[in-house]
This record gives structure tokens, sequence and C-alpha cells, in this order.
């Protein structure tokens, strides 16, 4: 019933808040003899931390991760790994007036009315350092997926939007800069506007396309666990999520039946389709073709800027964001987004080994 | 681990093949002592019906509910509820092709790539018929859901879009037409165009949105089972859904932090929110406001024309359609995309009610 | 949440009260291509059913299950199996004192005292008619076992009891005699006993053993989902069971540890032990011996003498059983306990087959 | 469908192994604003350390309990409660010989059977260090549970049998002396018993027994979920419990349906019961009464005498247990036995209220 765990075979809990002692993640059901070393978790949350680049927050979080169980001489053992990240640079005083007053568009006010009390330091557990565990998790269950391709990248910044070969697309690319949009121009018109925008103290939203590459066909249970099912889920559990889409999405709706189906045709001892409008799962079930996602991510909810909202007394007040935050979160949300895929992934990968053998 | 339940304390289990004996649906964890008559299930079932309406298929399926178990003398017992309908009008004969063929963008490749084995006729388990357990508890659901009101309606058919106030369209206004949009003239255009595409043997897709009134604040479990994650699972878990939006969605993305928060105020005695972007979800959680979503779904895969695919043995070949199909499925949609609204709503109302006593 | 399911990877959910339409169940998470015939169920289901002896209750119930999903052309297609059996032979008038009066150790009361309401006919949820869903899916799990036998037999009747080879006992010596038990000599022992438990009103309990051998080492789930903690739960799972043992269970505890260890040999190319007192299962995985349990069943609670209770009003008063009850459950829980123990099996096959890939 | 998560609504998962950085817990879906003091689950966790007294495993392990997340001032937040031991004082070099040979009714071989890898240092994950995590979870748990008293005591250590008056007996009278039996004489033969079997290498099992007073009526979820179902299961997934009973248990099943019926009774405006040997739970649900249980833990697979095994290769050696081990485990098995008690009822608490919102 609780909600803090996700995947079903491969099932991680995440745990902690913002100003707590720390955040951290189990996984339970990990293949066995899997080889795994704490820097590879220590290289991707790298990736997602604070503090990288000129245009994310500017807090320093040294993020660094100690592997408490499930490990044997390099190799994993099949129990329990959980992992520990310590919270430091914690300036609670950033955030006094959120003591008493709701942040519009945060968390603040629906955790009050659902428990009766919160966190109010840094959104508590509402903070996307939650999402640490997530990109901890992520690096393991890529080790789950041999011969799997997962790779994210800034597909749109407000209306600043690149063109990617998904096909071809690599991690190298999307690292290359730090808007990390493999699509070097536009990369660099985003960047300029996402400081414009964090010089103006406000925020902006945007795009993330994610791809995987390489993913047996046969992955995904009917009829509720679909494969996109699950990864509309994954992704929309994310902070700052409200749209999802697989393969042609919203945009495929324009079009009619016969512009739209993927013909299948022998490619080579393989069932391939022409086109991939289908993103790489139809009927719940992934096809072997590539499968793509989008996701919107919405302007950052902290700006610093005078704000209408109410206090903890439901009385009218105003508020003005403080502390250090990202303007645009979405190239700190790219090893979030590979994280997710690749939870899903690997949990049905070993769903289906289970029922059906193979 | 299968696939085939949804929901966590208001669980249901759906099972059945298009071509087999029937369909249904269980659920378990229903509240007791909840009034129910098998009309008002039968009801909504005839709102999802084939051959309803000029322009749904016109294949004819009585589809009779039969409450198997859980109910005593007009009220819910907290036992499983069993519900059942009988297949009929089976015309395996339009299927015949479908044996050895697989047809694009269906499930049929993907269900032999995942269990070396299917059910040919009629789609088998990937049938849209499976959705009638979900419309079944549907209504269930939204009898947990005491004061909330659930609506869905057809915004979009291909590029023919309606404009619909979210916070007062009632469901006789949506079923007043049958295009299922509120928008009359709106929905003469989309009738219109639906036909045309039915007599070319395409088929068109399109948006369907829906509102939840009447949520009270704090539904909605972080972290992996916020709100909206568990919405887009539920409706990308629907046969031909593509994508899911909460609150300002994929547009919301070209706002600014400043445009986009919802600034609250002191809604005497209630905190509410001056705007709704946030579509009624603030980190995962219900803030008491109007939950909207939309679902993109893609045009119907079967079409009567001749396509490219491969056969059995991955040969290439080509299938041409045959059979009664929906030139577009969104008029059928609606209940359906309710069911679903419903269905996570009143699992979050127990679960909360559960944890937090409230 | 709800309680109606049980197993993980191999689910299955039941419905159905005694004197509702039916009963039934939902497998979810069959392997898929497993060939099954409905007589097998039927078969199972006629060891399990009412009026078989002279020495089980002389109700008549055919308990003919029809198949309902989940098959095509006598193969399992790795989707829900649902199957049900319609309910006859339904006295009500039995039971029409039951309707105001609480039965002594019976599910009335706190069936009420839970729900607000219940099924007063026949036990309603709780009669044992729900473990004929139990034993159809018991069938199914059996398949999934290639090359493990599982057998129970009635042990002990009251202080009447049996010495049996576990090593060694077929389901064929079980079904030789009404009672069940392999044991000739004393089968007829505990008939007599049992008959005149009958004549008396009364009735008896006792103990079911039950072995499965032919298991793989490495099925059960350290550290909760231990093999014998599953079996405890499916166990005590079962109306009227009062303990669960493993291997040596109670009797072991009067033992040194010298005594009790179990020394491990090796069995030409295999680990085996040269005792069993564990059960077949250590550290909550099994070691490839047989897995021996034994379940305790209380004397039934529905006896035709006048005894005290209290009405739905909570004031004292008097009932005396009707209707045809078993005077020992025990001969028609042989195939119950198997179902079982086969289901417990099958779900931890498929759950090691998918973390561990063997 | 990974094993190491336990319960439903209230929902631990433990992780760590003997000899890695260390052990832990989260618990998930704990009713926020609880009031929470590190002191208490420090007080429990010292209740189970090793080395508390003269007949216990002189390992001495301090056990410092760190809380990670999930409170805020003194509260409960509602969010995950993770706790953290670290490990200490690992001698290696006791366990040495393990990392070849498999010790006796140990977990070592099957672990090696399902992962084909094992933590050979102190049985790993399938070290008694794993219940840390329940003791400290058990006792977030009693705080769920207002007005219920959980007790556990040890009834009998080999033929040793304390007469224990269950509706009476106070954790003050059983931490009066270091047998943990409430009956003092009877105490201290089997602290005399145990100490024998310590000087000669040995160990003793015996019978643990609790009980749960003030439990309200309508806890339990028919049919698998039962009280006594989850009670089995949270029990046998103790290290070294080898059988379960409920109320009149296995002794119950030589009396007849007459003699062992439980009469109803006006309590005086609640329903009572003459005798409970339901032991508190009818068709699966509380009645009110007291909820008594029974546990047989096997004597202690670690003994100080040379026995027959085998190594890692198979082949027929001997070993000769080393290190610092109890002789018998029943008085530290106490506030294990209470924990995983209040851990089911926490549970069942929080469903019901979800279900049937009291």
């Amino acid at each position: 019933m609780p909600g803090n765990s996700f995947g079903d075979a491969f099932r991680i809990t995440t745990f902690g808040e913002s100003h707590g002692p720390g955040v951290g993640v189990i996984i339970d059901g990990c293949p066995p003899r899997l080889p795994l070393a704490v820097e590879e978790i220590q290289r991707e949350l790298d990736r997602r931390r604070p503090g990288q680049s000129a245009i994310t927050t500017q807090r320093r979080e040294a993020d660094q991760v100690e592997i408490l169980s499930g490990m044997h001489e390099g190799l994993t053992l099949g129990t329990p790994l959980a992992m520990l990240v310590r919270n430091q640079d914690m300036r609670s005083g950033d955030y006094e007036e959120m003591k008493t007053k709701f942040r519009p568009s945060h968390a603040d006010y629906t955790y009050k009315a659902k428990y009766g009390i919160r966190a109010w330091q840094g959104g508590g557990r509402a903070s996307a350092r939650e999402t640490i565990g997530r990109v901890a998790a992520g690096v393991v269950a890529r080790k789950v997926l041999a011969g799997v391709d997962v790779v994210a990248w800034v597909e749109r910044v407000a209306d600043i939007e690149a063109a990617v070969d998904a096909t071809k697309v690599t991690r190298d690319a999307v690292d290359a800069n730090i808007a990390r949009c493999p699509d070097a121009p536009t990369a660099e018109k985003m960047i300029a506007r996402i400081d414009e925008a964090r010089k103006a103290g406000d925020s902006l939203g945007g795009v993330v396309a994610a791809v995987a590459r390489g993913v047996p066909a046969g992955l995904g249970e009917p009829v509720f666990d679909k494969l996109e099912a699950d990864l509309a889920k994954a992704m929309l559990s994310l902070p700052a999520a409200k749209g999802f889409e697989i393969g042609s999405g919203f945009g495929g709706t324009f079009l009619t039946g016969s512009q739209h189906n993927d013909p299948f045709y022998d490619g080579g001892g393989r069932v391939r389709t022409r086109s991939n409008r289908s993103g790489g799962v139809q009927g719940g079930i992934s096809n072997g073709e590539d499968i793509t996602v989008r996701v919107a991510f919405k302007p950052t909810a902290t700006i610093l800027k005078e704000q209408e909202t109410v206090d903890e007394d439901g009385h009218d007040t105003t508020i003005k964001g403080r502390g250090r935050h990202d303007p645009c979160v979405l190239p700190r949300a790219i090893p979030i987004v590979e994280a997710m895929l690749a939870l899903v992934l690997a949990d049905h990968f070993i769903r289906q080994r289970g029922q059906c053998g193979v």
C-alpha cells in the first residue's frame, strides 16, 4: 500500500528527506553475481548532482554513496542492496519562511493536508534529493539489461527544440555540453535562455526524450502492467513531470490509421517494422524496435519573485523564493529519466524470464 | 508479478479473451455496505458497448453482466465482487487470415513473441473487450467516492478540437451526441469526419479529456505512487493510448515558472489556487482543486486497406483488415477513461483512510 | 491490500460465497503452453466434493467447473485462467436460525464485527466452498512443477495416529480408503471413530501430513518469504487450521543440536543430508530433500448439539446446528492441502527462475 | 516478488549481512504524527542484543541504531522511516572454515544453491542479525496499536515447561530473569539446562508463547490473509522456527467439537467467549479475545562438536563449530516474536481502517 516502492520483481524502495540525516534506496530482487563497483554508482550520481555547471543550482552536494549490503567481493549477492547518501550543505536558514508559508506549486500544502505534519525545510520528502536513490538503482538495473542502451537527452527547453536521431544518439554526445542536448547549436541557445531565466529569477520547463535500444521482444505484461503503462508511471512519478508520450504520442493522433500503422517486414530472421510510431511497444509488449518516450517537465516551481500564497493558518500572504535552485531542471533530469527507463525494463526482464522462461 | 491486476487497496483483476467463453473482473477490497444494483453496472456497460451508434463498430454485443459474488440483499459484503459477461456474436470467420499473419500495429506479433502462443481470433486478450471489466469496476469505484464527479469527453478527433469548460461539463452533455463531445457544433464536425474515415476504410485518433471534481485534498502517495503517476499508468494501460497529461501537460512547458505557478489564496476556510495548471495535484497529492487529465489515442490499428506485414514464419506478405471495427475509438473510450480515473481515486481514498485515518 | 489473493508470481484470486451464484478463481502469472484439460480440474474437484463418502457431509454438490479464459486449443495462453463453479443444492432453510444467531467458533460474529454485514447463509465467504478455487488452481500449479510429487494424507484423527513413510507414500494409497489414510488398519479405526462422532452429532479434528518430493534446491526467498513461511501461511489460511509444522516441528524442540542437525554427505554428484529434520528447507530455501509439513485441523465447529451463544443484538441465547456437515474435515482436506503446497512451490519456482535465471 | 519485505499497509523491508557494513530496515506506510524517540528503539534492541547474559552468545554487539529518515521534531512524518545499525566486533577468523564448508542445518548450502554465491562469514544474510530491523520496526508497530499489549515469553526449553497465565503475564515479569520465562522456579531450571548445554558445546530448542491483549474485533482479511495465516508466516520467517500454533493448536485436535467450541455470551455490551481455544481469531478475523500463539524453535544449529558435512565441491569432510554462539536462542527470540506479532497487527489495523473505515 505505501508509495515508496517501485517495480515488482526488481523492486526499489527509497527513503529520506532533504534535511534529515540522509537519503537512500534498497534494491530487492537483484540477480546475483553481477559485478558492481561503488565508483559506477558514484559516477552516475555525479551526473545528477547539484552545482555541476553554471546553469544548475549552485548548492554543492558531494553526494557520496555508500553500499551498505548485498555485495560480496565485487559481486551482487542476490540479497537486498542498500545504498546511503548522507545529507550535507544544509542551509536551513534559506528555508525559514517556508516554515509558516506554503510555496506555490510545491508540495508544502498537500503534504500538510495529507499527513497533518511536514518537514518544511527544503521540501522534505518531496525534495528532488529523493531521486538520488533512483539514479543509484538505475545503475544496477542497467547491469541486468545486458545489450540494452539507454540514453536520454534534453529535446526542448521552453520553445527551443533540438533535432536528435534517437536511433544513434550516444550518452557521450549528451554529456558533451551542460544543457545535455546532443544538438550543439541548439544546446547553446538553450544555455543562453536558461541563463537569462536565472538572471530574471524565473524558471523554464521543457521536454526530455529517451530511447532504449536493443530491448528484446516480449517484455511487458498485459493488461495493466503494459510496458508503456509502467513507463508512464515511472516518468510521472518524477518531480515536475506533467506529461508522457510513447512513440508517436499526442502528435500521432493527427494521423489516420493508414498513415500511423507500422508495417512489418522480414528483417532477416527477425520481424521488424518499417516505421516506429509504436515506440517499440505494441499491446503493452516490446516488439524489438527502439523504445522511445518523451516526458514534459514544468518550469521549476521555485522562483526568486514575490508570489501570492497563504500561510499555515490559511490566511493570504506573499512569499519570495530564496536559496539556490535550478532555473531549469532538465539537464539534471537526464540521469533520472534514464534510471527510471532502465528500472522498468529490468523489472520486466525478470518478470518475463520468470513466467515464460526466456 | 502478473499484470492483470490494478490498484492496491481497491484492486481489480480482469480476465478473458475476445473469443473465449467470456470476460470479467474481480474487485477485491471493496468497502462493505455500499448499495449496488446490477442495472447500474449494465447501464455503464451499455455506454461502452459496440454497435451503439453509426460511428462505432457494427458488431452487436449484448454484454449482459452477471454479478457472481460479493453482494447480499443489494449491499456489498466487503468480499470479492466478481462479474462476468459472456461473449457472443463471434464471427471467427472474420479473423481467419489473422491465424497466420500479424496485423500491423496490433498485439498479434508481440503476444506471440512473449508467450510463444496466441489466441489469434479477434485479438484474444489484447481485445478491447478486456475493458468491460474495468468499466464494471469503475461503477463500484464511484460508489466509494461519495461527492466526487468524474466526467470524460472527446476533446479532439484528428485536428477537430472542442472548447469545453472542465469545471462545469456534465455527463449528460457528453452523452447528448454520438461523438461524446459536449461542444455540439464541433461534435457534428467530428461525426462527419469519422464517417468519412469509415467510408474510406481508414481510422482516426484524438484526445480524450477528463475531470474529477470534489476530490478531497490529501489523496496520493509519495513518491512512486503519486496520484498523477497512477493516473498515467491507468490511462496508458488502455488499448491505443499513446500519451498522458495532467494539468498543463506538454503545453505548460512553454511557460516560465512565474507564468505557470498556481498562487494560493484563502478560499473561505479552505486553501484554494487561483489557476489550476497543477491539474489538482501537487507533489503527487491532491490539493482539492479539479483533477484534469488528457489522454492521446492513436488511430485504430484495424483498417480496411491492404497493408504490408509478415506471417507467422516471418515471411513478407500482405493483410487487409476485415470484420466490423471502430473507425475511431474515442466515443467508446469515454466510459473507460472515466472508470480508470475513478479506480485510481477510490484506491487512493482507501489508502489515505488506512494510513492517516481520514 | 485485500486478502483474497495468494502467491506473488503465480497468483490466485478466489471469489464467491456459499449461497451466491458461484465460486471460482483467477490464476494470473501462469506460464504459457502448458497442456491442460478441464477433466483434470474436475477430477481433483471431485476429490474435494461433499457427499463423496459415508463419513463426509451428505450434501451433494456437483461442482462442475468451467474454464472461462486463458486457454487456446488445450494449452495455457499465459493470460489469466478464470474458473467458475456454480452453486447448487442450497437449502437455505437449514440456515434460517443463523440469520439472527452467531454459531460458536464459526466466522459469523467476526464477519459481522468486521464488515457490519454478513451473508449468513451457510457461512457465506467463510464457507469451505471457497477452497474449490484453490483446488482447481492447484492442478495448474502442479503442471508448472514438472518432476515434483505432491502427496498429502490423514496422519491422525483425534488420537488415532497412522505410521506413514513420507518418502514413498502415493496418492493412490491415500485414495484407497475414504479416510484418506494410507495405513489401512489405522484408516479403519479412523472411519469407525468418525462415524461414531457423526452419530453423536459431534465432530473430530486431527492432523494432515504432506510431502513434496523432487523439489530442486534453491526455491524460497529469504528473509520473509522463506519457503516454510509461505507454506505456513498457505496452510493456516485454510478453514479450521490451527497449527503448522515443517520437518521436525514441535517434536524437534526436545532434541539437542547435535541430535537435530542434518549432516551433509556427498550423494553422488549431489549434496544430500543423512536425516531430514529440516523438512527439506534450510534458511528458508529448499535443499533438494523432501519437503514435509503437518497441519493441525480443529474439530468441525458445526455440531448437532445445543450450544450457548448470543444473537445479533448480543443477547444470550442457544443454537443447535442443523444441516448436513462433515463430522471430520480431514479426508476432504487432502486435495486442498496438496493444492496449497503446490501453489507455494509453483510460485517460488517462477520467482527463482526470474531472479536467478534457473 | 523479492522476499525482503513484510506487511502490506504497514510494510517493512530489511537489509544487511552479518559481516557487511550494517543492517537495517525501512518502514513504509507508518501513520503520521506518532511520537517516537530513538531511545525507545534502542531499549528494545538491547533486549535482543547478544552478550546480554551468561546464557546468550558472548559476542558483544553494541547495536546502536540511527534513524535516517521519516521523523520531524520527535514525530513520524508518514514518510519512510529508515533505521541503520552498523556492524561491529566482526571476528571473521572465527568463520574461516565456513568459506569452503557448509555448516549442517545452516543456510550455507542453500544460499549457494540458490544464488551461486554466498557471503560466507557468519551466515551473511541468513544471520540472526537480520532480525534487528524487525525489532526496531516492532517498536513503531506498537505505537500504531494504542491499547494493545503484546507480550512473549519462553514457555518451554527442551522438556522444561512453564505454566504461565497468558491473560495476565507482563513484560516486566518476563524480563525478570535471563531465561525470559515468567515462571521463576522453572526459569532457574531452564537456565541450568542451557548452561549445561553450553558447556557441552551443544544447544537446545523450545517453545516461545505470545499474547496480544486488547485487540479490537474485526482485524484480519479473509481468505488468504487471515490473521492466523499472516501470524504463521511472520513466525515461520524467523530463523530456527519450525512450528506455529494459534489458540488450541495441535493439542486441540484431540478434542471433539463440543469440547472445543468457544461458547459466546453477553459480556456486558460486548460479545465475549467463555473459553478461548480459538486464540482470539475466528474465520481469520479477530474476535476481541486475547490472541495467543506458540512458536517452536529448533536447537541452535551451531554446536561446538565435530560434524559430518561436505565442502563447496560436494566432497565429504567434517566441520566443528567455532565462534561465540547461543546455546539456546529462545531468550533472545522474545523481543523478535513480539515484534512480529505487533507488525502483523499494525498492518491489519491499517488495512481494516482503510477498507471499513473503522
